[in-house]
């Protein structure tokens, strides 16, 4: 077995999920996972956990035999949601053998699924949980890149010291929790202006993603004014959409534009009110990603970019008694900041063409 | 997918398990077996069944990996028990990659680990549960044969007529039920009296096992006299062990002999009181099993043989008020009765030479 398996093995269960003796654990993962598997299965020996392996969300293929044979309503399975009201740490490791085995389910009927288990991923998100990647054929694929150099990809982005990581992450937390006003300024084409005054701003480091690497948060719901382009494509219901452009106003998306799907960027705006304003400010800090490999997980954690997500804003970013975005979309979309672009806070620049204020090489 | 698969799923669904709307169904399989998970899935989603995927049982590699680094004691897992006590139906299918996964497991820790599932064992015998094979590579190999000839037999052995198969069976069922004395001959070394006055006897067909194919019941606990050498080998705690001999006395062994391994026979026969007594005489009918795999689930009911479990009797093989043999062991030994055999009942001869008194081609 690669020694980085035992590595990714042992980050998960003894930092992000904090694995102890007598902990029900559940793992979901596919088969082309088997061996970071089989490494948590030792751990969770070693500290007297009790794993149980299943194939249910990284079990894609079953899912779609199941949802083009149904017909009628779908209800919770109880069985199921008694295994959940039961657990202590859940981990998912993504590793289908083709990420596109959904593409031809009935979006209705999926989405009918996904509402029947609603609760129970709410079950699952009161766990000790965490998300991770398997560099699996199928990924490497979807990144243009071969499974070999998709591995030392993978495990250079998520065996890393995170303790350090998180003290780097930090220079920023601290100032962005300081400030009111965000500039964000690329190229010719995004010139935004968003408060974050008094919002709650979160250093993700090795917790409920692996990688993590991003320092977000939630802009004031009406206070984003201006026009960005995301610059880095997108994948919306599976399509990969470049160059999307939007004009806020008083916080709403009022102009809109995507060269050749400009029609899947409306129906996104349209799905509910909350669709058409913004949920998260997060911006990429870890440099071990590099390059875009159509996989949100690492992307929106590449160093040197910004994710606006439009949709739901997450529950921990927004102080109690303060609006937070609610919708039923949350779509990541993210611009390059490496060259020709800065963010400023207040109108100081804290970071330019890709280097921090904090940091050797900065240009202020 | 070969059409053969899906004709597996649909008698495992409509037959064994009558698969219903709104049951909840676990499915344990190894990823050799996607293919029948799939058409189970489908079928799940037909009848609006709540299908979930689990690697337990068919996870060997994960047990041998989590119990390799256990060393305290292992408490049953709440998590999983929740699961099954909101379990209507239960699907297992044999699988592994590798059927000799579990030989370098302390079997002490294995058996502790045996002890703490020991409960849901019972829940899950309560379900409505099948076991069956996936013809897998690894199957293949332990028979000896190519894994595409391997196909050929277990599907030859499952998907079969089985009203026809048990309107078959039941011939010989009745024939036991009225009957006191069995004797069996084979050769010269095999020569064994038993009785079976009062005891149950059960028609196997497709239910609980698939492949089914035999008709057993329970020996009366101290009625078995005589001689008799298992010319079959038998697979004992993973070793093979050819030529099995044993000499009965009051329902006791008091003579045995194995050329090779005599002192596993020696073992087994000390595990308990009730192992050195006889639990089940079976009969296996299936003749589309014309060979030893040395895979119980098809040796057992391969056509003409005759099967003695040294070991625990099924409760439901034995009419309450009747002495139950008990015992941690069922160990089931096989004689081949094609040539020079006979099985007789209260005097009349049955079965000779492989062909029963009720069909053609039969010489008494």
């Amino acid at each position: 077995m690669d020694p980085r398996i035992r590595e990714h093995a042992a980050l998960i269960a003894e930092t992000c999920v904090e694995l102890s003796a007598g902990d029900t654990l559940l793992i979901d993962a596919a088969p082309a996972a088997d061996d970071l598997v089989v490494a948590l299965m030792e751990l969770a020996g070693d500290v007297g956990a009790h794993p149980f392996v299943v194939r249910d969300r990284m079990g894609k293929r079953f899912r779609r035999a199941y949802l083009r044979n149904h017909e009628s309503v779908i209800e919770e399975p109880r069985h199921i949601r008694a295994l959940y009201d039961e657990l202590d740490v859940f981990v998912a490791i993504r590793s289908e053998a083709n990420t596109a085995t959904l593409a031809d389910v009935d979006p209705a009927t999926n989405a009918a699924y996904d509402r029947s288990i609603e609760d129970i991923r709410d079950v699952r998100l009161a766990t000790r949980w965490c998300l991770t990647q398997y560099p699996s054929d199928a990924y490497a694929q979807l990144a243009g890149m071969s499974t070999a150099a998709y591995e030392n990809f993978v495990w250079d982005a998520i065996n890393r010291d995170w303790a350090e990581q998180a003290a780097f992450q930090s220079q920023l937390v601290e100032r962005l929790e300081a400030a009111d006003e965000v500039r964000l300024r690329s190229g010719d084409r995004t010139d935004l202006r968003l408060s974050v005054d008094g919002m709650i701003v979160l250093n993700d480091t090795a917790s409920h993603n692996l990688p993590g690497g991003e320092v977000f948060t939630a802009p004031v719901v009406d206070s984003v004014e201006g026009e960005v382009c995301f610059d880095v494509p997108a994948m919306i219901d599976g399509v990969e959409v470049a160059d999307i452009s939007l004009r806020f106003e008083g916080g709403r998306v009022v102009e809109h534009d995507a060269p050749k799907h400009r029609e899947l960027v409306t129906e996104l705006l349209d799905t509910d009110d909350g669709a058409r304003r913004l949920g998260e400010l997060g911006i990429g800090m870890n440099r071990a990603i590099d390059r875009f490999t159509k996989n949100m997980l690492f992307d929106e954690k590449m160093g040197d970019t910004v994710h606006l997500a439009l949709g739901m804003a997450y529950d921990d970013t927004v102080p109690e008694g303060r609006e937070r975005n609610r919708s039923a979309k949350h779509e990541d979309l993210i611009v390059d900041m490496h060259e020709d672009s800065s963010i400023e806070l207040d109108g100081e620049v804290v970071q330019r063409n890709g280097r921090f204020a904090f940091e050797d090489g900065f240009e202020g």
